[in-house]
């Protein structure tokens, strides 16, 4: 954990890539859906495990076809494959489970990217193009018939609604901790979570703090939901619901609040729209109030790796979830706070897994 | 150009990955298709070539926005899903052209495969496991109701048509004129082509040597065209026309020839096919007969990166060309010759782009 200023070399800036590795590179890309998958099917079908039980020994096509309900020709092509793809090596005629089918295989981060990719934004990847186009997610009827994801989340079908929830939680709620004493360091009385969704970051405050009260504001369909796990926990009489569409023009935030909270809930908007809900912060909150924004930048990230994921992640707020919507490079972001009125009191990266947490006062 | 025994170090033996570098490559894997259509989109919009003109001055989003038809919003995801793929970099909020987006941009091998997967392939790719699972190409339905591609290919809709012609075009042709004096080396009165398709290798064999008579083995509807270019070129006199299907059990190949040509025909067809047809081969040929076999094997590529766009192409054969053929590992298609009663009395790597010419005796 870091605080600002932080001074480190931009990312994305040099050239790493000698000629040999550049024009492979292009080839990966030219062939990625093939990449995609060989690589799913080879690890979905067991072939990868049984590479990796046989550890440095390798194990030749014959001992894989012993073990795998799959034609001779089918796991031929598709150990081929991952000796291009990077995800096996071969030697003297025996398959290695490789550094990369390593990770493929058992980083929690990548299954849950591949199944994510797989169940929920394959099919509607295609729809990159129209979807930039028409400004909206029109991958997303390849899941139902909804405006944006967010109407469609609780009724998904299987198995996208399992990969998208294992999605989220993978990249949510490890930033609690760290956050907490942030948003209590200046003792307030009364906490606003806005897009509170299931209650999990009003119910940490009030397990955190004994006195403090919470306001959430969302959508009718939600409030419902964290009003269970909130009474079920037994904290009904320090809360507040309050029925909210932040984007219409026609309501305000409620007002006596000291403190604003919105956990990876900008994110979900377009730049115009955030500028909108910043300044209806800016109106509720009183001279000496305060906003916590917990997000995940990806141009703050510590690797390359999670920069690109974010990137990614993007290209599913395109296709799949809104349309207008990514992650967000925080320059980018600055530049909104700064234009609803607001200016950065502390801007604290590597917050749990990726986040950053920005605290914002009036100008 | 070399000449057997060729002794290179094995391709994809030995782990050159760092763990940084092998978890950044799972992400990739993880998030390809997106990959591909992001980069696509960047290609065929002008943004690349936009940022290309600009050197290595590099270019702002605003300035690229000024230049292409599409949203800022668009614009800025596509750019920053550029910076994490590897086509673009950033310099002080100025894009730039990498390595690999150079290539990707400018290379006609990059090109040719990005289009080839684009428009042929890129439907079908879903169809991997099931095309594995039922040994037929599965993916083929998206561009049209036929069991193998050979049938449509002069039907294919656009812009697959185009795309498939391309891809061919830019794999073949060049081996020829290193092949035909290895062909001639022996003085054959007769040669036979099998697959001779639009007859173009006939063509050659006829123009380089004025006495030769070439003996064409297709399909009936390949012989009407190959025989249309044949007349034209004023060379019918010298040519026999012999329809086959070479997979049937009814029908042998013709006799009197002494050489047999096959150029990246073999490759259309699974293991005991090809076994089938050499032994036809055999039975066809004399005792000091030649097999003349032009592929493209995989593991006798120059670069990583031409291997993989060969393992690639499998997959093509599998999900939409006939479900049971691939480009071969040069050590299973020797097995293949030898269980056919042939042997190899020359090898010979590095043909033109990417081809192995082989010479088979009977055994």
């Amino acid at each position: 954990m870091t605080t600002t200023p932080t001074k480190k070399p931009a990312m994305f800036e040099t050239e790493k890539k000698s000629a040999l590795d550049a024009i492979s590179q292009a080839q990966f890309i030219a062939f990625a859906p093939y990449i995609f998958h060989a690589s799913v099917i080879l690890r979905d079908s067991g072939i990868l495990n049984k590479v990796q039980d046989s550890r440095t020994n390798g194990m030749t096509l014959e001992e894989i076809g012993a073990n795998v309900n799959m034609s001779r020709y089918g796991i031929r092509i598709l150990l081929e494959a991952g000796l291009g793809i990077g995800l096996l090596l071969r030697k003297e005629g025996k398959y290695l489970l490789s550094k990369t089918g390593h990770f493929f295989l058992n980083d929690p981060m990548t299954r849950v990217n591949t199944d994510f990719m797989r169940d929920v934004c394959y099919e509607g990847s295609k729809e990159l193009k129209s979807s930039i186009e028409q400004s909206k997610p029109n991958g997303l009827k390849y899941l139902g018939d909804w405006e944006t994801i967010y109407q469609g989340l609780s009724i998904l079908p299987e198995p996208a609604k399992t990969s998208w929830f294992n999605f989220d939680h993978y990249y949510s709620d490890n930033a609690f901790p760290e956050a907490l004493p942030m948003v209590f360091a200046g003792s307030p009385r009364k906490v606003m979570d806005i897009g509170a969704n299931t209650g999990k970051f009003t119910l940490a405050c009030l397990e955190y703090n004994n006195n403090v009260e919470v306001g959430l504001v969302d959508l009718q369909v939600q409030l419902n939901v964290a009003k269970q796990n909130i009474e079920q926990a037994g904290y009904g009489n320090r809360v507040q619901y309050h029925e909210r569409n932040v984007l219409h023009t026609d309501s305000e935030l409620p007002t006596g609040y000291d403190v604003i909270w919105m956990s990876q809930f900008l994110d979900c908007f377009a730049d115009d729209e955030i500028v909108f809900i910043l300044e209806k912060c800016h109106r509720a909150l009183s001279a000496d109030g305060r906003v916590f924004i917990n997000e995940t930048f990806w141009d703050r990230q510590r690797f390359e790796a999670s920069a690109f994921s974010l990137q990614m992640t993007s290209l599913y707020f395109t296709t799949m979830a809104n349309g207008n919507s990514q992650m967000y490079d925080s320059k980018v972001f600055l530049g909104l706070i700064d234009k609803a009125g607001f200016e950065v009191v502390a801007d604290t990266d590597n917050i749990g897994l990726s986040h950053t947490i920005l605290e914002l006062r009036k100008k």
